[in-house]
């Protein structure tokens, strides 16, 4: 093994990414120094902060600068090492190049847990992100309560499908946002939703007005434009807005144009707060134990969206864009 | 004493209220019956949030009627009691009619607090309303914490110079943004804030980059428009926003043009949160204690402007909104 395959990106994307914005190629893998590992990627996760990485808007970390691998989270095995206390053999997830083969000193890399009975893409796809991401976001930023009305849009994705799920276990009633009846009669019947609203198909605030008469007490965001309008409308007083994405809005140049609705959080009191799962990186084994727990009780269902290929790596991101995923995207780089 | 005076709701305001929108007459004193009492108005508080009251937006209350009395807090003396319980000469405060002379069964009454030291109109002006908003909006909605800096807008309002003024009790670093040099003087000379910023002279976002270029952790929201644009823009990382009003924007028929910042909320991990003093009545002596504490005390000045003459209710409301009060504002209706 000397050589690896690598995505680079070639330029910053102007709207949607195209397949020119990045290069896919072939390069040989350096030699180990001392203290460096080389890791054989087995996932790459995929997830819509990715074309934040790439765009030059205000973003959580400094941007992927133009030639630079591609990054994401992967899980990996140690094919050699050099560095001490990582044996060959080791499960490490973190912060990764998008390519099949990785040299790491190990930083932002660390093992990834186990439990029994919990595959290895569903440990990955879970636990990695979209399992706090979901945790934290409602539990910690919403504060759910028994009987309240919970929307979740992105319903049938990473972490909308985990997010619905916890709100169900928390005795509220929930009403997932996705795209198409594939994806509603997935939450409504697999996850155990209490409603859907498919909003390819229906007007979201119309189908609000019927399952919701009386508003709704938290909205879990990830899709901005005009399904979050929608709810924010419909936020019933001293509901609470946790504001995890906006991914219908990553591809625009000039995103501020929505509603602000200052006067709504004025008039009935709201909290309207952001967050990103790594701010609640001490608190994960928290997270991790209960998420790992409902799984292996059968409370909480895990869908994952599995790729094969790193090649396949670009157009299965473009697929998170056009709601062309189903579950938790992941890509599996080496069997 | 047989008639009263009393302002009159005439129609709702297109934008800026004018004379017309009114009514001020005389009329007479209906009888008491069993379970009334007549209270002679000492003072009038005015205050920014009248202006929605006789808007048709989406409000706290449902809109004063057209035709009916305006209505505002009050406090006054019970000249004439059919009521147990409540005795002549008694001072109540509470939700009262623009008026001299009211009859009322007590509904949204209560006696007002009475300190050792402190005037009935500094205690009606600050225990009534800005008092709690200042304190809950403060220390409840934002959590300031030693060394952080904290932004007021409306900073020599009634509730605005109690913010400023807690802030440096809680080890803040305090910017006021008031309107003229006069009032910027008082906020920095008389009650302690670190520093000033006169909208009507500088650029508010420059200014903000001079005395505050780490960014502003906690923004007290009062004013809406360009202003608060500026704040915002300039949030720090987990930054608070205390939204209690945002006057600029009440006489405008279509508010919600201003932009949204749902992205530096989300990438920022911003908390934007709406509250009214009324949501924090079962508190309100937790306030009151700590707030007549610090006034007795001398740390805690609070600066009322006192109008006369309940015939001028109507120009002294619409100084607010000019900015022609220089602190709390309130109307001397009977002495």
């Amino acid at each position: 093994m000397s050589t690896r395959h690598v995505w680079r990106l070639a330029r910053r994307p102007a709207g949607s990414i195209v397949t020119d914005d990045f290069r896919f190629g072939s390069e040989p893998i350096p030699e180990l120094c001392d203290g460096e590992f080389l890791l054989r990627v087995r996932y790459l996760s995929l997830d819509p902060a990715q074309r934040v990485f790439i765009g030059d808007q205000e973003q959580f970390l400094p941007p992927v600068e133009l030639g630079a691998p591609m990054f994401g989270l992967v899980v990996g095995v140690v094919e050699k090492s050099r560095k001490e206390g990582i044996a060959v053999g080791t499960l490490l997830s973190g912060a990764g190049e998008w390519a099949d083969y990785i040299v790491s000193d190990g930083t932002g890399f660390t093992e990834l847990p186990t439990f029994p009975g919990i595959s290895l893409a569903a440990t990955f796809g879970t636990f990695s992100l979209v399992g706090p991401t979901a945790y934290f976001g409602l539990l910690d930023i919403a504060d759910p309560q028994p009987g309240e009305t919970l929307v979740v849009s992105a319903a049938a994705g990473g972490v909308g499908q985990i997010v619905g799920q916890i709100g169900k276990l928390k005795g509220c009633r929930v009403i997932g946002i996705p795209g198409g009846p594939e994806k509603c009669a997935f939450v409504t019947e697999q996850l155990g939703f209490d409603a859907c609203i498919d909003y390819k198909s229906v007007n979201v605030g119309d189908a609000l007005d019927h399952l919701a008469p009386e508003g709704v007490d938290i909205y879990f965001e990830q899709v901005g434009g005009p399904i979050r309008n929608a709810v924010m409308e419909r936020m019933k007083m001293f509901g609470r807005v946790s504001v995890c994405g906006m991914i219908s809005e990553y591809n625009v140049t000039h995103a501020d144009t929505q509603p602000s609705y200052w006067w709504a959080i004025m008039m009935r009191r709201l909290t309207v707060r952001g967050f990103i799962f790594d701010d609640y990186r001490a608190r994960f084994p928290e997270a991790e134990k209960n998420l790992a727990a409902w799984m292996q009780s059968g409370q909480l269902t895990t869908r994952q969206d599995i790729r094969q290929g790193l090649e396949n790596a670009l157009s299965s991101l473009q697929d998170l864009y056009s709601g062309r995923n189903f579950g938790k995207l992941l890509l599996e780089v080496t069997p």
